[in-house]
């Protein structure tokens, strides 16, 4: 089908979607859920085709065990469209209302967005997530994956239009955007026929897709996130946080990038610090005064700041003061989520006040900001945009509203 | 100045502006409706200019009347000024907030989005109308207006800065952009230095501006506004509503363009709103069955639905059936403000869940959707996107939110 005819029939779906009860809605998830158990052979069988395309594409090993897919992954996929049946449905919301002083009843309501369409990279059981939270914010979704999964995302995308049957729901309103490259640039331009665009991958998609759009886009970026150690900060504190952010789990947005260390507490914090990163196998690229502590620490280069490293590396920095953190942090923020430890509630709210980010913690680790862990529910990633969403973008940011007025027969003077 | 300059100074003032207290910005508000009085003469010269410019280059009468400016227009730009001072200030607003499982305590909070570029065409109130509302939520603006306006704009500009110095507040705060017509697609890609976009003026430049823009845009769009005549229509609320949308300022955003008639209410209907509209110098562009009632009627070309008339037109439709009213909204709203007129329940939930609009009214004219009717005070206008603001977008819309998160040492398991 061509992308015009599929992003018409995601329109008519919508309608459908906008006005389908919670319950509805709700079934639908579990009978995809069930549907993608029932389908597990079938999509281990287009996902081998999938990884046997790849391997002989010379695809790197890390690569191809994001697109593997295993009973227990699909086993994922099933779990997480449960979970979302059993999240609160933010359509139909009552955000404010008020009566006028002329009798009109104003209230603004929650509404779905319509048409979203989401372009990702090679992940397979993203095709199931989107399709899943789409679906309970009562959107249609049009899913762009990457042609290296194109048989595993379709066996999938089967599996869900199963479910969607089974409920009486159409199959549209799940569906795989197919053909050439080029249909990328179709769907990033068809205002009018897709009310928003969700990139989900790397900074180079990310950047092609903001650039090229006419349909309004969220970014869900990278995390260059800071850390700063104060002169008033609890050194244990501050110790704990930076190994968590850091090494928790490297390769994820909210990971630590930088650490920045007042002067007046490098002595105290620098040499435990190094020696703990060290044994997380952490390789330190240091400013000077950084590298007179540990004869391990490579060097730090301008560009590095600028560096989201997913990776065991962390650039380190001595700082004069909280303006010079906070001055470093302006400067090379991606706008994720930056962290002061500090007991002192001057510096806590100073840093608060001047930091651009989407989120600005005190005293706790930047793992923490997530859909799930703030207690949303799955997301569909971490905006660090300013318009529409920012933070965690979980069901209620899949959604617009609209004003609803009621009135008996009101003209203006 | 060059545009990267101006920017970058915006930028600079942002920070002073977002931790600025709302007894500053009100201060400098009222200092800066002060100045544009004491200004008045100068302003007034500079405008005069403007308009001598104007009508050697032979632009119309209806042009230069939104392009000159009289002492009593000046005192409305003050007047809006003082007002803007009197609203709430919803920097700071905490939107949600709740303590973990883990102890962290979350908040949402209200923050200014940063540098906000204005484009707009020959209004020199909207250079006083933007810089007060950019002001008042805490954001730098670049004003970028029409370079028929540039002497007025830099004369009103001159006088809010006056005000900005009065209270302490850089004048970069607020900046007139000037230089060639490119100038305005450096501002449209300068993404990292302007957070958002809002484009003021005609489809042609709102078309350009979205189009061409890799900064986030708000579209604040054009009125394509229905009313459809419901079967169980209390007819005389229907005539009322139907004049005062069609005729009490036709050629505003929410007024009405196309009027739908169910079939079974033209015969006690639409003689009468015939003759009512004549009266009141509409032109109806009818179909064969409207114009069965009315010599006057002029015949409807299938083009004519699409048209924002702007103007003493009407476009008129008799329909079938409510599902009927609905697929022509459907086709034809540009998603701005749609009216149902009926006594039944049904058909109205039915109508406000169907229509895809900024507003759905029922029983009441779509001239009520604005800012001010809703209660907001300024607004710097009507959303018809779905992304962050949809309707009036006034101070509350002009900001955005970060997550502050707190704790006491917390790392994630």
């Amino acid at each position: 089908m061509e992308f015009r005819d599929q992003a018409l029939a995601a329109r008519d779906a919508a309608q459908v979607l906008a006005v389908t009860p919670t319950g509805v809605k709700n079934a639908a998830l579990h009978a995809m859920a069930d549907a993608l158990l029932a389908c597990t052979e079938a999509i281990l069988a287009a996902n081998a085709e999938d990884v046997r395309t790849a391997e002989a594409n010379g695809t790197s090993a890390s690569l191809i065990d994001r697109l593997r897919l295993t009973p227990e992954r699909i086993g994922g996929m099933a779990d997480g469209l449960r979970q979302m049946a059993g999240l609160a449905d933010p359509v139909g919301d009552v955000v404010r209302g008020w009566t006028a002083d002329n009798g009109l009843r104003i209230r603004q309501v929650r509404v779905p967005f319509g048409v979203i369409g989401i372009i990702y990279e090679a992940r397979p059981n993203v095709t199931a997530d989107a399709g899943g939270i789409c679906l309970k914010s009562g959107n249609a979704a049009l899913l762009r994956g990457s042609s290296s999964t194109y048989a595993s995302n379709l066996a999938v995308v089967e599996a869900l239009h199963q479910g969607l049957r089974a409920v009486g729901l159409p199959e549209t309103a799940v569906q795989l955007v197919a053909g050439p490259r080029e249909v990328t640039d179709v769907m990033m331009t068809a205002r009018g026929l897709v009310d928003l665009l969700i990139p989900r991958g790397g900074a180079g998609l990310i950047n092609h897709v903001v650039q090229g759009s006419t349909v309004p886009v969220i970014e869900t970026g990278t995390g260059n996130c800071h850390l700063y150690v104060d002169v008033d900060a609890d050194l244990d504190v501050a110790y704990a946080i930076m190994l968590n952010a850091k090494t928790q789990r490297p390769s994820v947005c909210n990971a630590l990038e930088t650490l920045l260390v007042h002067r007046d507490v490098a002595d105290a914090f620098l040499p435990r610090a190094l020696r703990g990163l060290d044994e997380a196998g952490v390789t330190v690229h240091g400013d000077e005064r950084t590298a007179r502590v540990s004869k391990a620490v490579v060097p730090v280069e301008e560009g590095d700041f600028e560096e989201e490293w997913l990776s065991l590396d962390l650039s380190v920095k001595v700082v004069h003061s909280l303006d010079e953190a906070i001055s470093h942090i302006r400067r090379y923020t991606s706008g994720h989520s930056e962290t002061i430890v500090t007991d002192s509630r001057t510096a806590a709210d100073r840093f608060v006040a001047a930091v651009d980010a989407a989120a600005v913690l005190v005293n706790a680790s930047s793992r923490f900001v997530d859909g799930g862990e703030f207690g949303f529910g799955a997301e569909i990633g971490i905006s660090t945009q300013k318009l529409h969403a920012r933070g965690p973008m979980a069901l209620l940011e899949m959604t617009s509203t609209k004003y609803v007025v009621e009135g008996n027969g009101q003209v203006r003077a």
